[in-house]
């Protein structure tokens, strides 16, 4: 099994400058899956309840997900979020948060699921990540993890414990700052990698990704779009793109990093432009790779004559 | 003349949370000039008091720099401006500004000024900026401003003015939103390029650069440091970089500027590593060469196999 992802499948309420919607799909593991499936195989852990339709499921289809690890609880709820942003995209302001189903996720995995190549831990409390990884037969060739400030200030000493077990932390720039209480991000990034990881993989909002590793750093911007409209699920989104990428190559060199940047880049930047994943449903690997053409053109420079 | 700047030098008091300084030099002028001077000659023009002293004005000795427009007025004193900064670097708070000699600042150009190749009107009150370019004989190659939210809140029709007279604006990104009332950075540059100048490039602090013009974005990550030490005049030295080097080349096509873009940040980037031109003194042709080299690795990502 490629890659397996443990997360959230959710519904969204959603207001922006530009719209509003009362519900929709969302969840970390939704926007993931998605994106990582323009790349390769994906196995979805997560949990819904019964109001959870077929007409929902039908985002997860004709696409290379196995949705067996959807479980469906009955007459019990989805876990629902509702946000609002305003002009400034880069904050979103909770209205209301119901965990519903989600109180209670404790994936059991399957024979299968516990052989996964690459594994994802989106963002759900560290004990449960940890318990998800120590559920693996043998040592995937990728394990990663998404976290997010609430885990950093009632979960530190858990959250340090599934830091030092990864191989891959992808984190807002916040995250960081937070984390280590230290202002400059890249002396942030090292005190992080020096806990075990090998990559960090700050995510910078509408400027970009920052990826640090013990010998390189890499830079990329995200995508200039005049009509970023709904911001929900970008770094799901992005996380997706960038694993699903790595998830699909057999090496896992500083030339595949970054390209896998730019391709989770490239999906979030799609994943913006509507609501939910209105936008990633639409597209097709032809448009993927036609905007990662447009990233090269976007920070390409030329060497200097002397 | 290549390249004729018309600005201020100054006197700074510093604090940072590395290090503090009662009196150092800077200036929009000054970090302009001695940045664009690595790539061209320079003729600066500004005023200052006779407290700056042959000792002060060796900043400007042994490089590209005719400092023949560099106003002395006796009995009075240099403009001087005292700023700290908190662990984010990136929000100066100015604790005292005194004009002085800056207050009555209305420079009378030499024939010789009257003929720039290329023209650099630093952040000085709008009206002063057109007046500066109406006195110049024949068009310069390339005229490019700076300017400062406090323009836009006082000055904002004159400021509009001096934008339809330019070639190229050099703008902090909160400025591109303050002036246009635009969210979005996109949208904003566009409405400012329908104003007449053919080229946009944003300021974005840690976040480096976006150059936008009719015809293509450009995205430019600042230089990831472990130290950065103090900003104070990374955005005069970024320009000095940028027209400095398009000042030395006869074209101005879309690759020229990126590579000015690079070499306006590799500049920038050594300016905030020590207090005021302090690091900039050091530096040679080489580092500089050195660290456009650094960018690129920083940046360069392969073309995906298909």
């Amino acid at each position: 099994m490629p890659i397996l992802v443990v997360g959230s499948v959710a519904f969204d309420a959603l207001q922006t400058p530009f719209g509003k919607v009362d519900r929709c799909i969302g969840g970390s593991a939704t926007y993931f899956s998605v994106a990582a499936s323009f790349f390769t195989e994906v196995a979805l852990v997560a949990v819904v309840g019964d109001d959870f339709s077929e007409a929902d499921a039908s985002i997860f289809e004709g696409r290379n997900i196995d949705v067996s690890g959807l479980q469906r609880i009955p007459g019990e709820k989805t876990f629902f979020w509702s946000g609002e942003y305003g002009y400034d995209l880069n904050v979103a302001k909770t209205r209301d948060t119901q965990l519903n189903v989600f109180a209670n996720f404790k994936p059991e995995l399957s024979d299968s699921q516990r052989n996964a190549d690459v594994l994802f831990l989106a963002n759900i409390q560290p004990e449960l990540q940890l318990d998800v990884l120590h559920q693996q037969e043998k040592r995937p060739r990728i394990v990663a993890l998404d976290t997010m400030n609430l885990w950093i200030d009632i979960k530190r000493d858990a959250l340090e414990r599934v830091f030092r077990e990864v191989d891959l932390i992808i984190i807002n720039e916040a995250e960081v700052r937070q984390f280590t209480k230290e202002a400059n991000l890249i002396k942030g990034a090292r005190s992080i990698l020096a806990l075990g990881p090998q990559t960090l993989v700050i995510k910078r909002g509408e400027y970009g990704v920052l990826m640090v590793t013990k010998d390189a750093v890499f830079a990329a911007p995200a995508y200039p779009l005049e009509n970023v409209f709904d911001p929900t699920g970008a770094g799901d989104t992005f996380a997706g793109g960038f694993l699903g990428y790595l998830g699909s190559r057999s090496e896992l060199t500083d030339r595949e990093l970054r390209r896998a940047i730019i391709f989770g880049s490239v999906l979030a930047s799609f994943t913006v432009e509507k609501f939910s994943l209105d936008r990633l449903r639409e597209i097709t690997l032809r448009d993927v790779y036609e905007r990662y053409q447009d990233f090269r053109t976007l920070t390409h420079f030329d060497d200097h004559e002397a």
